[in-house]
């Protein structure tokens, strides 16, 4: 039975969500009746993604406070408590937690009902990002060519998202308009989330896709099979340069080299206005046993040492367009980089 | 206990091997003791690479020789049946068992002692394989700058051949030179033979490496911690274009973007100047279940489609230099390769 989307949703006083540590066995989806159990789904990483997280924890907020009907406001306070700290360094998700606690200590002091307005928040919370999806995907279409045939690197749909997602919320709007050929799914070692979750995606889109192993892509591009590259961001520097998923980097040398379309899809909330260019960033270095082994199966000798670098740095010249919520930056660079965010900020204010 | 080396051996009437489906996680010497035994081996892989296939090969003649020692020159002819068929597409393997039952015919026509004269032909094979790996190492040697962090893909080194073999022959002659700081090994999806197999190699020779994701190398390039790329090659056409492993093409991309010298390894029996170019190839595309598992395990949905080319092509405009057993051939076009071919066939009839 397929899961119904969005993939986190408050039903019946619950937070359910698809397990995606069960994906892509098995489509299962996850009940949390009460903040312990939702915890425990972050901490196992049931949830996971940025928005996904954020929008996770605001929902928890709210079941803190159903679940406590006695007394709301002390039920999301201590929800609040717990979910804050279940992954520490996960911004959005103490943002979203933050975000729909000061909502019921608002509704409390005015006297309103508690529950409803934690609900509420959370609600608005995945509202916008699926409004921030559906813009993205709006802003890019036009630079989706007509028979597209798009590669994308990592995960960037609905498992991470209210909506669409970033790049993956592209490439379904452009199904939808009749201008994807194919998507061309980079398995994105180590940890195989283009395998595992954005082949998920696209089959529950209806989408026609293949995996490849990531240094298969060359071929690809060599044989001229690739249209467009679409990737997303886990963080884009004021020059315009992009922090994202290992492997990310050498798809847009790639690209450069072969003419191809570069585009990079996120919403402003990634912008780092104050961290100058790539070099800047502090790039996080994984486990060695995340490339020596795989499921409990050692595929390196016992010890061996492993570069595992999380995220790679692609410079703005070989970044086409970036796609954001407030519109397209495109040439990339400091200046259009710096106008998405006060088109963004102008956006709320107005 | 570690293995000796060479990974192929004549031992006391029986081919020994070192057992490749075992490693890494077991180092076992396998002992074949009949034809049958070593059929069996090849076609589960516990040998594999071109060279050593064919150095099976003819010390399997010898042992369909020395176990029938009432009708040797028979033996030889049943294990060359046997043999040849055992890896269909391996042209090396059916190459060794030829000219070693050529040998054996040889001799029984002359009278002389046929288990003898396979065993020669086949030790005369593998000595000569051991001899082009140190050709190819001392031509090399000269293009690997001092304190070199070496990047090499896939599997070259003592379990594919007699010898320390082509591309890491050479890095295992650096090692021993000084002038090796550190080798990076690309896992090398699908099938792993960097993460498995180059890494156990590195271990054997003492050589200080880190196994890497392949998307990972471009961060690699970037930080500037790559000096050299060291591949071998599968095939190289006449203008000079080689096709390796999928995932060098990309390499050789990175490389030429930030002016990394790129160098293959091959023996002059890889060049085919029958095939003008790369696009003459036919690439071998490979079952999606080598995508969509890893390591016995499934990592994408069940039935999703894969793009899994076996190889991809190099255009010889971004190789520095092509390494042969007869000679070094730099700047690499056809004139350069075709001299390789012309230096190969003087040494062997001098």
């Amino acid at each position: 039975v397929p899961v119904r989307l969005p993939t986190i949703a408050w039903r019946d006083g619950t937070v359910q969500l698809v397990d995606q540590t069960r994906l892509p066995a098995d489509e299962v989806l996850l009940t949390c009746r009460t903040v312990t159990e939702l915890v425990a789904a972050i901490r196992r990483l049931a949830v996971r993604g940025a928005p996904a997280l954020g929008i996770a924890g605001a929902y928890g907020v709210a079941l803190g406070a159903a679940t406590n009907p006695a007394d709301p406001l002390t039920g999301a306070r201590a929800a609040a408590q717990l979910l804050e700290v279940a992954r520490p360094t996960a911004v959005n998700l103490a943002a979203g937690v933050r975000r729909t606690l000061a909502a019921a200590v608002d509704a409390a002091e005015a006297g309103a009902d508690v529950t409803s307005a934690a609900l509420a928040a959370a609600q608005a919370l995945a509202a916008e990002d699926a409004a921030a999806s559906r813009a993205m995907a709006e802003h890019g279409l036009p630079l989706v060519p007509p028979g597209a045939r798009v590669l994308t690197h990592c995960n960037t749909g609905a498992l991470v998202s209210a909506g669409e997602g970033t790049a993956f919320g592209l490439v379904a709007a452009a199904h939808r308009a009749g201008a994807l050929r194919h998507l061309w799914v980079d398995e994105t070692r180590p940890l195989l989330q283009g395998a595992r979750l954005t082949t998920w995606e696209a089959r529950q889109a209806g989408i026609p896709h293949s995996v490849l192993p990531d240094g298969a892509a060359g071929s690809l591009f060599a044989r001229g099979e690739v249209d467009l590259v679409v990737i997303g961001a886990d963080r884009i520097c004021a020059d315009g340069s992009v922090v994202n998923k290992v492997g990310s980097y050498p798809l847009a040398v790639l690209a450069h080299a072969h003419g191809v379309p570069f585009v990079v899809v996120a919403p402003t909330s990634t912008i780092d206005l104050g961290t100058a260019c790539g070099d800047d960033v502090q790039i996080e270095h994984r486990a060695a046993d995340e490339v020596t082994s795989y499921a409990g199966t050692l595929v390196a000798p016992p010890g061996t040492p492993a570069y595992n670098p999380a995220f790679d740095v692609t410079p703005a010249r070989l970044v086409t367009a970036i796609v954001c919520e407030s519109g397209v930056a495109s040439p990339v660079g400091a200046g259009t980089v710096a106008a998405l965010v006060v088109a963004a900020r102008a956006g709320t204010t107005s």
